[in-house]
């Protein structure tokens, strides 16, 4: 098994955009998302509220550095004005059989 | 879009001291949080009971190293005693806009 | 608090897997896991479909690193052929309270 080293990017935001943002994944280049129905509070951009609570989800991609890059530019010129969101990379070592 | 490196602090423990964590990560300095709903198994603490599967909440928070720890060790004064608990911390880049 | 650097495998899988996944995390030398529901999309292994959505586990181990690796080989021998399923590891570093 060759371990690849890859980024995970992590996408916390409102539910609402759900539909808009995994088709915009899947157009800038990701492979996959993996998403989970998440509670949280933060502020929320421009439109600060202080501490709140909403639906959220918890979007995670395993990319290229370069796709990573893409998503959050995009993602920083389309939502964070109006939605809720946190966006943050480390760095994983994907593990994938010889046969893929 | 400039990356600043942040600590993901993760605390999966039991659903029931939600409401109390989350008083607690506002108080010690936390800017937010993100929850979801888990279950899974690991050994309890002083109570520990081998593998067991309840109701558990996985917590995360990005925050400072300081307010990482000031929360680790909270945490282990007033749950660790009682309550199933595992936290753990890892470096991310938080990607933030311009604007912010 | 003394921290312990350890791996954090993440598996996101097919949930139909979910018993005899857990089943096998324990003999391999887990000493627990976490799991989320999940949903998402990728390519399925030798099945590819492409872009499809179903119901999804997210499951966490925080283990030695050879403990990571035996688990990743075992996946890729009994699941990867049948079942969607990406594996990725980080570093984490664990912090346990002295008295554990």
């Amino acid at each position: 098994m060759q371990p690849e080293t890859k980024k995970l990017l992590t996408i916390v935001t409102e539910a609402v955009i759900e539909a808009s943002l995994t088709a915009d994944l899947k157009r800038l280049g990701a492979g996959g998302y993996t998403i989970v129905e998440a509670r949280g509070s933060g502020s929320r951009g421009v439109r600060d509220a202080g501490w709140t609570t909403s639906g959220n989800i918890r979007v995670e991609v395993v990319c290229e550095p370069a796709v990573a890059a893409r998503i959050a530019d995009h993602l920083r010129e389309n939502y964070y004005r109006d939605y809720a969101m946190i966006l943050y990379l480390s760095d994983v070592s994907v593990l994938r059989p010889e046969k893929f």
